[in-house]
C-alpha cells in the first residue's frame, strides 16, 4: 500500500526543500513537489514539519548481561522507545562473555533482536568487559583490515581507572561521587590517543565510542586536522548534563548517573558542542543500557559495583534538537547528518538507511519543530523507573514515525 | 524535451548510490534505478561513469578591468571553457572603479555577463582594489548583516605589502621572483585573523576567499573549533603549483604565475589538502582571472606592475579529481561538496544548484573517473595564451555536462 | 658603610643557596657563605628568610594626566609604596600629549620623576592615547629596530572598542558593567596577534603589555612556539580578580575597577597563571595609575568617563607569592625571574638590576615567607582611598628593603 | 691551590658579566670584577672567551652490556672526551640484567665508574630493556613520588615497534633503512603522551629522555602549556642530523647511526630546535653509547640486530654552540641553561653543579666562540672508530676545561 507524506520541508544531510515523499512497499517510491498521489493512498499531513530520515542509534545495549544482572530494556521495548522519539534503526553490541566464541555471542543477541519493532545490526566486542592491552589493539586492528570492517573503542585506561578507583575507596569515599574521581578526563584522552595513534601507524580507520571529554576530543580533532579517518560518537547525555549530578545528597538520584565515561563539568560540554559543530564528533549516541534503582542499589556500599549505564534513547532526538537546533548550533540538516546520516555512511548501510532518496527505506520521521513536551518517566515508554532528564521541556519532538514504510 | 542519464552512479554531497536520472526542460524531473522512459527521451548513456552536480566556481573575474589593462577572458569564453570541465555556474565579482557606485558597477557586470554560456551570480565589492583599514571592515560586516548578506574577505595586509615591496624593490629585486617575498604567508595570515575576529565580535559569518597557507588556515581553524560560521575557500592551483615556478629563470614562465595570494611552499599545500579533507576549507575555486603574456609584459622591469591573476576555471574539476579522489584524500561525495554543494548553500542557490533532487537546475556533469587527458593551451578552450598546469596529465574528466538541461 | 644580610636563603633566578651578602657603598660587594665582617658592618638577620634582587615593575603610570585629570599617586609616593613592599625599580610610561614632542614628554616625566624614592626608568610612547594603525605600527617597529629599542604594544582593537562602546551605551547601559563588555577578549586577541605578525614579518622583538585573556595568550604562545623573539606581561591584579567586580550593585565599587584591559572571567586567569608557569609570559607589572573615588566619579553617567586605572604596586609582590608561591605554581626562583630578572634583561639594565651578583646594584628584598598581613586602604601608603584588593590575607611580605645599599 | 680565570665574559643561566673567578681547592671562592689575586695563584687568561659551568651530559651509556656486546667507551675514556669538550659531569644508567636486582645493577655501575676522570652519577632503570605496561608505568611512578625521585621514560610503543619490525623485515627490508620504518614518529608521540598522562593523572613530575621528533614535543608542549611539570630533553645528534643518514648505500656507513629514537626528516629538527628556544625542552643530551663498526656488523642480515646507539659527548656543546648560538637561535645564557644548569636543577645537584656561584664546585669551561676545529674520527678522543659529525666545522670550542678546580 503507498503513503504519501504531504506538505512538509525534506530535510537530508544535504540540505533541505519543501518536496512530499511517496513510500510504496517498505521503500521510498517519489520524492518530489506536489506528487500525483495513486488512489488509496495513505496521506500524511506534514504541514509545517520537517519531514527527515529516521534516526540511527549507533550505540545500544538492550538486555546486556553485565556486572552481575541483566540491562532492563529489551529488544522489543527499547527499539519501541526509539521509535516513539524518531529513532528507527539501532546498531548494539554483542559481547561475548569469559571464555565465549564471538560468534556464540553474536547468534545469542540474534536470538534476543528478534523481537525487535524497528530495525537493528551489531558491533562485535573483541572481549568480555576488560580493557585491552596493546597487543589486543594492534592485532585486532590489523583484523579489521583485513576483513575491511571499522574498529570501534571505548577508551579509558583501566589500569589509572583501577589504580584510581583503589585509592579513592581506601581514601573512605564509597558513594557515587567517587564514580567520575575514578575516571577524570585525562584517562579517557589517554586511552582515545593510545587508540588513534595506533591505527594512524597501522593506516586503519578507527571510531570512537562516547567521547565526553575535551581530553579525548582533542586527540580526535588533532587526528583529523591532519587527514587521518577517525571518527567520534558523542552521547546526548554528555552534552547537556553536568557532573554536579554526582554531588547530589540522594544516593539513589546520585547513583542513577552512574555511566562510564562519566558525567563531566560544563566546560566540557561547551566543547563537545563546538566539536559536533565543527565536524570533529559525527555522530550521536546514546550507549542505551538501563538499570533500575534496584538495579542501582547493588552498589550501595561500594561505588564500584553500581552498574553502569543510563537510558535515552526515546528521547535522545528532542534533546538534541532542542539544545542543538533551537539554539543555533546546529541546521536542520547537520540535525539530520549526526543524528542519522553520517552512522549510516560510517556503518556502511547507506543509502538503504540515512537518507531519502528513491530506493531507500522508509524510515522516516515526521518532526513537528513547534510541539513541546515534558520529559518524564511517568509519560516515557523505556523500561525503566527513572529519567535522567526528568523534568525537562524540550520542543521539536517527532510527530509520525515510519518503520520500513509503516507507521510505527 | 526530456533527457535521461542512464546507468551511472549518482554522487551528492550526502553519499553515492545507482540511479538514473530523468531531465525535462531545464530542471531535473525524476532520480531513481530504472527510470521509466517517456517515448522521444534523448538517451546519455552514463555506463561506468559518476553522475554529479554541475560545479559551481565561486569566484573568478571575467573581462576585468584591472592594472590598466582588461582580462582576456570574457563571459562567454570563460563560461564554455568552465563548462568543458564540468563547471555550470560561476559567481564573478563586480568591482566599482573609484568614485564608481555599487550599483553602476553591478549593472555593468551584468550586461557584460549576459553573453554568458551557462548560470552566473555576483558578489559585489565594498572598495576598488585599495585594502580595508579596520572602520570599513567593521561598518561593511555591520551593514551585511543588516541586509542578511554575507561577507567575503580578500586576506592580505595591505600596509606589510606595500612595506615589503618597496624594501625588495629597492634591494634591487625587481622579477617575478619579488612578488611571493612581498606577501609572505604571516601578511595572509594576520589579515585572515583579524577579520575573522571583527566578525566574532559583531556575531557575522565570513567567508574567506583564496585561502593559501597555514597561517590563515590556521585562524579559520581555529574559529570553526570555536563554533563560529567562517568559511574558507581554496583554489585548485594553491593545491598543487608550489613557489619554485617564481624561480624560473625565464621571466615569462614566472610571470605567467603572478597571482595574490601567491604560490606556496609544499607545507603549505599539504597543511591546505588537510584543510580540505577537515572540512576547515569548505569550497574550491580559481579566481580565474587572464592575462595574456604580452599583458603580463607590462611589469618586466618591476614585479609589482605585472598584471596579478592566472586562469583556471577549465581544469579546476579535473585537477581536484586527479589528485584529490584519486588519491584517496577526497570520496567522490566530499569531491561533490566541495566542488559545488557547499558553494550552493554558502551563497543561498542550493537547492536551485548543487543537488541532484527533483526540481533542481539540471546543471549536471556526467564524469569519466577513468578517461585521461593533458592539460595544455594547444587545446585548451581558456582565452588565454599559456595554462599554468601545462602538461600535467589528469585522470577523471567530464563526458557530458549539461546546463539548465542542455548538453553544451 | 657596609651593609651585611645574614643568614638567608640567597634566590636567583637561577636558583637557590644558603648564603651571606655583603654591601658596600651602593653595590654587592661579596656573596658567600660565611662572610667575614669587616668593622663597623651594619647587620641585617635574614635567618628563616629569602633574599632576593628588588622587585622591578616595568610599567607604571606616576601622576599622569589622562582623561581629564591627574593620577594621584606621584613618583615619591609611587616609588614609597613600592619600597614597603619590595619593588625597588619602576619603568614609567612618558606619554607625549596630543602635539606634543617625544624629547619634551620626556623631560616633563624626568622633571616630575626625581623626587623618587628609588631608581626609575621610562618607556616613551609614540601617540598620544589614540589607538595606532597599521602604518603607523610598521613604521614604528621599524624605527624600534634601527634604534636597537624594543617596542611595546598596548593591544586593543580601537575601531571594535569604539563601536561597542557606542553600542552598549545605546542601549541603555550606562555603568561599569559596560566597560568590560566594550572591551572583550577578542578584541585584545586580535590586536595582540596584529602586533605580533606584523613584528614576525619585520624581524623585530616585541613587548606585549597586560596580557589579560586567552586569545592574546595564544597570540603570544603561537610565535614563541616557533622561535619568535616575543615577550609577554601579564598583571598582578588580572591574575587574582576576575570580572563580577564590575556587577557590583555599589557604583563606585564597581567603578573602583575600571582599566583596560578590563578584568576577565576565571577561565583566564587560570590560563594566565599557566602562562606564566610555562614561560609564555615573562615579567609582572602593575599599570599602577591611580584614580580616586572622587575622579571616578567623573564617568557617573557615562561608564566611557570614568579615568582607567587601578593601583598596585605596593601590594604586586606579596599577592604573587601567596597566590604563585604558596599555591606551588611558581618556584623562590620563578618568582624573581617574574618580579625582576626578566624585566631586567629584557629593558636591557641586567645585570647591575635583577640579580645578586657581585658588582650590582644593592637592590634587595629580604622576603619573610610566613609573615601575614591583610591588605587595606587603611593601611597602605599608596596615595588613593580604597585598594583593590582590599581585605586580601597574603602571608609572605617584605621584611626590609635595600634600594642601592640602603635600608628604605 | 688557588687558581684565577682573568679577563673572560662570565655566563650563567641567569645573565652575563664581566668578571674574574678564583677557584680553591675544588670549589670557586670568588666571582667578581677585577678580584685580587693571592701571591702563587696560577692564572688562567680568558680574554674573549666566555667563562661558564662546566656542562653536565644527563643520558650517557658507558661500558653498557647491549644486545650481546658490550659499548667500547668506558667511563674513563668517555668522561675524559666529555672534558675535552667542556663536559665535566655525566649521569649514566644503571640497568640490571634480567632477574637482576636495582641495587646489584647500581653496585656494578659504581665499581665500573671508579675509573672516570670528571664527577658522575646514575639513572637507575626499573627493568631490563623490555618496554613498560601501563602497570608498570603506574606504579614504578608511584613508587618515585614516595621516594621523591623523578621519572624519566624512554617513550616508544614497543608492541607497535615489534610489529613494525616484523613486518618491515618480512617484506624484505633487511637493511638500516629499515631501523626508522620501524619506528615513525608516531611510536614515539603515542608513548610520550601516555607516560605523560599517567604522571598527570598521579600528580607526579616527569623526564622524558631522547625526545626526536613533533609528536612528542607536542605532547610535553600540550602538558606543560597546563602547568604540568614534565621535562624534556633532545640530543644535540637529533637537532643536526637528518633521516638522510640511513639510505646511504654503504651499508656501514648507514649503521653507524643506528639509535633509538632514529634520526628523522629535517621538519622534526626544526621544531626541536624551536622546542629548546621556547623553553619546551629543558635539557641537551647524547645518549653516549659507543658501538665500533666491527659491532654494528652484528646486524649485517638483520637491521634489528644492530647494536642500538651512536656517540657524542665531545662534540655536544660545540655542535650546540655553532648550531645554536652562532645562528642566533639560543643566547650564551641559554645555552648554559641548556647545556647544564637545567640538568643541575632537575636532577636535584644545583648549586654544587651547574653554576658559578661561591661555594660551587670548581666545574668551569673556558670557551672560545671564535676557536674552530673540524669533527673528526681522526682526532677525537673517543673510543670508536667513527664519529657521525665527521667533517662538521664547528666555530666555538672548549679553550680550558677545570673538573673540580683542576684543569682537565
Amino acid at each position: 500500500m503507498a503513503l504519501l507524506i504531504q506538505g512538509g520541508t525534506v530535510v537530508t544531510a544535504e540540505g533541505e526543500a519543501r518536496a512530499d515523499i511517496l513510500c510504496e512497499g517498505d521503500t521510498i517510491a517519489a520524492v518530489g513537489a506536489n506528487l500525483e498521489v495513486p488512489t488509496g493512498t495513505e496521506i500524511v499531513d506534514a504541514g509545517g514539519c520537517y519531514v527527515m530520515p529516521g534516526g540511527i542509534d549507533p550505540h545500544t545495549h538492550m538486555e546486556l548481561p553485565f556486572m552481575g544482572t541483566v540491562a532492563s530494556e529489551d529488544f522489543f521495548s527499547g527499539t519501541s522507545a526509539g521509535a516513539v522519539g524518531g529513532t528507527t534503526s539501532i546498531i548494539d553490541f554483542a559481547i561475548p562473555g569469559p571464555q565465549q566464541s564471538l560468534l556464540e555471542a553474536y547468534q545469542n543477541w540474534r536470538g534476543w533482536a528478534e523481537k525487535a519493532a524497528t530495525d537493528y545490526s551489531f558491533h562485535v566486542a573483541v572481549t568480555w568487559w576488560d580493557m585491552c592491552d596493546d597487543e589486543t589493539l594492534v592485532n585486532s586492528f590489523k583484523r579489521s583490515q583485513e576483513l575491511g570492517a571499522i574498529a570501534t573503542v571505548h577508551a579509558e585506561n583501566g589500569e589509572l581507572v583501577w589504580t584510581l578507583q583503589k585509592d579513592i575507596f581506601d581514601k573512605g569515599i564509597h558513594g557515587p561521587e567517587g564514580h567520575p574521581l575514578s575516571r577524570p578526563p585525562e584517562v579517557e584522552g589517554e586511552a582515545a590517543n593510545r587508540a588513534i595513534r595506533i591505527a594512524e601507524v597501522l593506516g586503519v580507520p578507527l571510531y570512537v565510542v562516547h567521547t565526553s571529554c575535551i581530553d579525548a576530543l582533542e586527540a580526535i580533532t588533532r587526528a583529523r586536522l591532519e587527514g587521518q579517518r577517525v571518527f567520534g560518537e558523542v552521547l546526548a547525555q554528555h552534552l547537556v548534563i553536568n557532573d554536579s549530578v554526582y554531588r547530589n545528597p540522594d544516593w539513589e538520584q546520585a547513583a542513577h548517573y552512574v555511566m562510564s565515561p562519566p558525567f563531566r563539568s560544563a566546560e566540557h560540554q561547551d566543547a563537545l558542542w563546538k566539536g559536533l559543530q565543527a565536524g570533529m564528533l559525527q555522530t550521536t549516541a546514546t550507549d542505551h543500557c538501563c538499570f533500575c534503582t534496584p538495579q542501582k542499589a547493588a552498589g550501595k556500599d561500594d561505588f564500584r559495583l553500581i552498574p553502569n549505564g543510563t537510558a535515552g534513547i526515546e528521547d535522545r532526538m528532542s534533546v538534541l534538537w532542542h539544545h542543538g537546533v533551537r539554539t543555533g548550533r546546529l541546521t536542520p540538516s547537520e540535525f539530520v547528518a549526526v543524528t542519522s546520516t553520517n552512522s549510516a555512511k560510517i556503518f556502511n548501510i547507506h543509502p538503504k538507511k540515512g537518507t531519502l532518496s528513491v530506493g531507500a527505506d522508509a524510515d522516516i520521521v515526521v518532526w513537528d519543530p513547534n510541539r513541546s513536551r515534558t520529559i518524564s518517566k511517568e509519560t516515557h515508554r523505556q523500561n525503566i523507573d527513572f529519567n535522567i532528564y526528568e523534568g525537562m521541556e524540550v520542543t521539536g519532538n517527532a510527530l509520525v514515525t515510519l518503520s520500513r514504510g509503516t507507521v510505527v
